[in-house]
């Protein structure tokens, strides 16, 4: 019988033509990030069971644009970018989980098939979407500088809809792009059963960056608007307090989690 | 503690973002076939255990482009069509499990997140392309007749680079729109290991429509090109013959699916 | 020298790969219309000189989506349909030039470039954006059918903003798709001046189809509304009565129009 | 009467939605250039009288991928980019008019319409397409470094077929990033015929940055691979001999040009 290979599917003997490879996956990109408060109450609708609301700041939101470069070990996507690049934005959460604090993301749209791939493996959420965030250009002609006053424009659209529009403008040097999206993800991996009775499989798993390589950070003032659509629920999360905009360069390594509890399906 | 809804992800308290609504799915839609046969040591290697190659004609292979319009139960995605319409093509071949006869996709392309979404549930191997079938209209200025001498092309391109060609010159009415899809299908459904110790859940399933309604079948003459790709493997399943092109217009209701095997990770 | 080929642009020797081949250009394709009425003055903001307003009815508009397959005289583009279908939403209102009354476009989205290139011939303000109108089909199990109480929905979008949702229901069959899309159209053709000064040639063209053909014309209720966009200005012409929904299925030839009048830059 | 604004269509009071803002427009981004040299004949047969071949290295054609951000003098683009970052793939050559030598581009590809509209302005025979560049970025997990060693590939494709494919490796600063696409442009404005008799406008324009700020250029090796396609020529400028890649990255100042000659239909 035929033993066939590739991380995803489709599988084939030489496994060349899978969705995504196999881990580790490499990343460099921009993060444009915008921390704000919401209702509690809000974020713990989001929370399913076994998670319960971060003990601290439980109504914090980060609502994150990225404009990815990535690839596999061998970076061969690198060199044919339609399979490399791609831009995401993502809203992310914290939660508790046995009593210890992790980040989520609750909300998250890719412009690329094979972001969607690696998300299902992650748990992150993803859609697709239609994202844009003003790039930083050594040369001003049209594009802000990583600099005090340098302003930056960031949109999200998903199905025809815009959903969000920020604009932050840096204004100093910051020890960190936020608190909110600092922890390990605590993710649920769901797949729903074939026969329609509940989740063939759930879990709930925990992962992170196996490396990361930051810049410097810098912070400074946003403005944030969120957008009501019928087929998303990114509005439901509020701005009642704009906590900080932030822009970072970073470089990611990321290589497997671990399962943090296997999930029956009425618990979800 | 907060209880979840929606089908698959992300899963909210309305259940109202889901990616894909729970089953039944319904679909209105044209298919475009060219059937033809290849070497069936390539089938083979695509038909994982424990899958076997169909006894009769084991070779053969069909690619079909489809123009959906799909909604769920309450319809309401017909009144955002953006949520409703996409293309696909996808190719199939045949196989064999405990005697049983079924149908296998084993390569597809879509165009909409939603439709990812629902192969990730049905098993199908569903990759972003764009496709482009012709469409028969009553006004003959710029469209085809569904009737004989009646042209259709056609055409798949995934990662910018084209993959398939087609053209299919309608002859005659036919009893059927080809035979490979003619059988349920038969689909592995994987989920690798967060901790990258392969699969965490694999299963072989079965499903077909619920119920089916079809106009009437044409048959023609068929001319099909497969080009090669480093990231994607239609290709390998070569043309050596062409069976016939086809061209029918169905309506399809989908309600889930069976286990037919639980799946250990060695046995893939 | 060189002598060069193609209708647009790029003209090489053989001119295969001009923008747009040179007319007759052919149309196949699906209408859904909303007529309404706006204040007339919004309307007359947009009829530059030498323009008036139409003596009856001068606030009426139709807002179109149209879904099209085309193809120029030897029907190439219908067997590679990626060169041939596209879709488009346009503004049409009416307009007056020395007493007799035109019809006139006034904002217009495609999704193709092509279809971009044939505008700027015609004098379709064309601009990308991405729009979708549900599709009729024999089966009904996601298809309105084209008979009293088919449901047909329509979107708008550009620049990642939704502009513009309809609904119509089909109630009867009707003499029309609608009155104000039925006179032959006066356009301004303009081409600014490379050095900045004004245009360097405007003009005020008539064209219409050549030749055309259409099918059972249905009308019915609709619904409208209109979004504000930074960068359009469709909502400009606010809706307050709207008049009725249509769908029609047509066939159309375009051959070319004539010059109305030579405009100084001073008259735009 | 009606008096209307806007660089170029649209035209409404306001002008908000024309297509494209009055000039000046700003630009800055990252140019990847494989200068490579063809035979002299192939370039003449894009030069269309009153143009000849340059007096040197007439032979020489530039393919140059560029990822931009641009706007207008308010800059509003930059807080909307969907309205600001763009991206080409151009092919330049050089020419000669009344003994002075001008670059010209003969093919381009854009991925935004009003990069469409700028280049129907200035000349540059615009369509759209899909093309991608390998970014430099500073952390190098998945991205090559502005150094000796960095690898940058590239890629085009237009209407669903690859047109494109390169690779360049770093090796040394440079004083220039190319020669072929160093001097003023030489382009034809042609605005078609309402009635099909021939071209209704047509000009040599001449044009260039009003300003122009450029990093440090790179040089290096470079691949360079044109694939055939039925609805394009750029493969016809077929690779003799590769000359040299180069990586700048620049920004760009834009303000207009100047008529060379106006033109007879009879002399395109």
């Amino acid at each position: 019988m035929t033993h066939t290979n590739g991380f995803l599917y489709p599988r084939t003997q030489s496994g060349a033509s899978s969705l995504i490879p196999s881990p580790p996956w490499f990343y460099s990109g921009d993060l444009l990030t915008v921390e704000y408060r919401t209702d509690p109450a809000k974020v713990k609708a989001l929370l399913p069971a076994p998670l319960e609301l971060a003990p601290e700041d439980p109504g914090a939101v980060a609502l994150i644009w990225a404009d990815w470069q990535s690839c596999s070990t061998d970076r061969h996507e690198l060199l044919d970018p339609v399979l490399s690049q791609y831009k995401e934005t993502f809203a992310v959460v914290r939660c508790s989980f046995q009593g210890v604090t992790y980040s989520r993301c609750v909300f998250i749209w890719v412009d690329k098939d094979f972001a969607i791939g690696r998300g299902l493996h992650q748990g992150y959420p993803k859609k697709l979407g239609s994202m844009w965030q003003t790039r930083p250009h050594p040369f001003a002609q049209a594009a802000p500088q990583i600099a005090p006053g340098g302003v930056f424009g960031a949109t999200l659209a998903a199905a025809d809809r815009r959903l969000a529009e920020a604009v932050v403008t840096l204004r100093e040097e910051s020890d960190t792009n936020g608190f909110v999206n600092g922890h390990p993800m605590a993710h649920h991996r769901v797949f729903p059963d074939i026969a329609g009775r509940g989740d063939a499989y759930a879990e709930l798993i925990s992962s992170g960056a196996k490396s990361f390589s930051g810049g410097q950070a810098w912070s400074g003032d946003a403005d944030l608007r969120l957008f009501e659509s019928p087929s998303e629920e990114l509005a439901s999360l509020s701005v009642d307090e704009v906590i900080g905009g932030y822009f970072r360069q970073v470089g990611v390594e990321w290589d497997g989690g671990t399962t943090l509890a296997h999930l029956s399906e009425a618990g979800l």
